[in-house]
């Protein structure tokens, strides 16, 4: 894409060049924008470059807007330097937590007029420039935290950068911003941390009767822990809160298990399951609870090229495929693969796809 | 394939036509066997045999083994029954706990030595004959649990009937079985439930921004709270005794965020989720831990014929495809493809994809 075509215009310094700040580095080189690369680390920093995520600083840049991505715990230092050394540029922070360093921003006697607290939800389980890619911000909500006083054209410089990354940006009042991903992503990893938790001493033989459950709660469990601390900490006060009801709910179900022909303890515990019902209802995707689509299972052997013919015959037969899930059974030669159609095609892809010798199951 | 290639001979006989019972009908059936169902509806029964599962039994029904797919509370006094009922056969039943279906079986006064219990690891998030599959047990652990002195010939034969249905035999003590199942299954669901269960009183706003973590870790959290209170009930103790532990780490998890700045909390709450790390690094499987194979992102419009055409150009690329996986971003116009290739094909997928014009992120 040639420079015209983006919002943004003028320097874009980004500080940290790690995932997130070679990735925007990356993203908004792709779109010819000068962009301005900044670490701690002179490694770091060289192998961003190297990376083709930016340029280094020189003493005559202007940037228009500064993009923080150090860790959590250095964000309110970093951006209220940042602020004093380039008193034209909008300031910006891709931290998960906004409250807690906005605070300290302000008990720092930060100048916050051009200070926009903003959060890409996105991320890959590994970090660093290494895993860095131009797109990874491409249809991710990106979140801007308004804040009164706060100009407009503020706002919308940074959103600018967002649709210059082909994110989405969505705006969130700090506190509702971080209620939110205390609930749909700080709780949750540590429901799943602790969940895989409980692995480490299992036996082996009970590891291998293990189903696409347990994989899929103890995903994320995979995470690194020193990031996590940082973005723990900094919202704590929120995760708190939802790890408190999360534990009542836990505790009445202890309690029902414990002596589970008492009087109520059946309905009790049953209550909690279809509350767990209710909210995965919720969620928006096409997995699950959408009804929409007729679901196929189709055998493929566990050696190379099978997971591959597959496609090619799907694509061969026509058939327009929603959504694709593959499961593994470890005990297994082969895996299952789960394709979503819509119904009108169901039967064709059943037919089609057996007389080309593939085993379907449902 | 014709019925003498099947381990098992003469009558099976399955009480129970639900998913499970159904789907071993459905499954032995298509290798010929005789199949005789039961079921205490006749509504049930009717649509099993309908659906082609088997047929209904006759006075002079011989059956060599018995299967009985009855809700967990029922095991004891249905297997008791056909024990009674069926002097010469064999009878297991696949119930998810197998210690208090024992101990009850015991206590009133069954003939044991024909009893066989037994528990595939396969299911559905649906139930009923409606949803049943001659393929279900393909590839899935079948655990059978022997005792202190129940003969190698009933163990066989319950053997050949999981291996006729492609299923792999596993063998567990009953004890290890049940908490094997607690870990693995049953703890899982819970942990699901109730993150799910949080979910509830959520804004849209907090929900349009979640991500595929919070997805991942609540799918399970769909499950019938009916069956699942049967479940949980039966392993009562072995569930208690795993969640007490989770509650444990719980207690310690909030307590270190509840003052994250003194003395030790933030080591302590790393060192859960480091543990969290090294318990998913047990699981068996391709996604996640194993580096085996080199990753590709595609971008895919959410539109019908996308991903087809994707799967359809990966097929003429040639490409061998080792893992998939569909990531759906709620606000965005399409979704992320994942897709797993032997590392010394990487690079000819990255430049053939891109040649036809697919967006990878990567």
């Amino acid at each position: 894409m040639s420079e015209t075509s983006t919002r943004l215009s003028g320097q874009v310094r980004v500080v940290g060049a790690g995932l997130l700040g070679a990735s925007i580095g990356l993203g908004l080189k792709s779109q010819g924008l000068d962009v301005i690369l900044a670490d701690i680390s002179p490694a770091n920093l060289s192998l961003a470059i190297d990376y083709g995520a930016g340029r280094a600083a020189r003493a005559d840049d202007e940037p228009a807007i500064v993009v923080v991505c150090v860790p959590p715990d250095l964000i309110p230092s970093v951006v209220r330097a940042e602020l004093d050394a380039y008193p034209r540029a909008i300031v910006t922070d891709v931290a998960s937590v906004k409250g807690l360093p906005l605070e300290e921003l302000r008990s720092n006697g930060a100048e916050l007029s051009r200070y926009v607290g903003s959060h890409p939800l996105a991320g890959r389980e590994r970090g660093g420039a290494i895993s860095a890619r131009a797109d990874l911000f491409i249809g991710r909500p990106w979140v801007i935290c308004p804040r009164p006083g706060l100009a407009r054209a503020e706002i919308s410089a940074v959103e600018a950068m967002i649709l210059d990354l082909g994110a989405t940006p969505v705006e969130m009042e700090t506190s509702a911003h971080d209620a939110a991903v205390a609930l749909v992503s700080h709780t949750p990893q540590i429901v799943s941390s602790l969940m895989a938790k409980r692995l480490v001493s299992s036996s082996d033989s009970a590891l291998g009767i293990t189903g696409q459950g347990l994989r899929d709660v103890t995903r994320i469990a995979a995470s690194q822990p020193e990031l996590w601390v940082q973005i723990l900490g900094a919202n704590a006060t929120a995760v708190v809160e939802i790890l408190r009801a999360y534990r009542s709910d836990l505790d009445r179900v202890i309690e029902t298990l414990t002596d589970p022909s008492a009087p109520g303890a059946r309905r009790a515990l049953a209550e909690e399951l279809a509350e767990g019902n209710a909210g995965v209802s919720r969620l928006p995707g096409k997995h699950g609870q959408d009804r929409r689509y007729s679901r196929l299972v189709v055998m493929v052997d566990d050696k190379p090229g099978q997971l591959g013919r597959l496609f090619g015959e799907l694509g061969e037969i026509g058939v327009n495929i929603e959504d694709f899930r593959m499961e593994h059974s470890p005990e297994a030669q082969f895996g299952l693969a789960e394709i979503l159609v819509l119904p009108e095609a169901e039967q064709r892809a059943i037919e089609d796809l057996t007389e080309r010798g593939w085993r379907l199951a449902g």
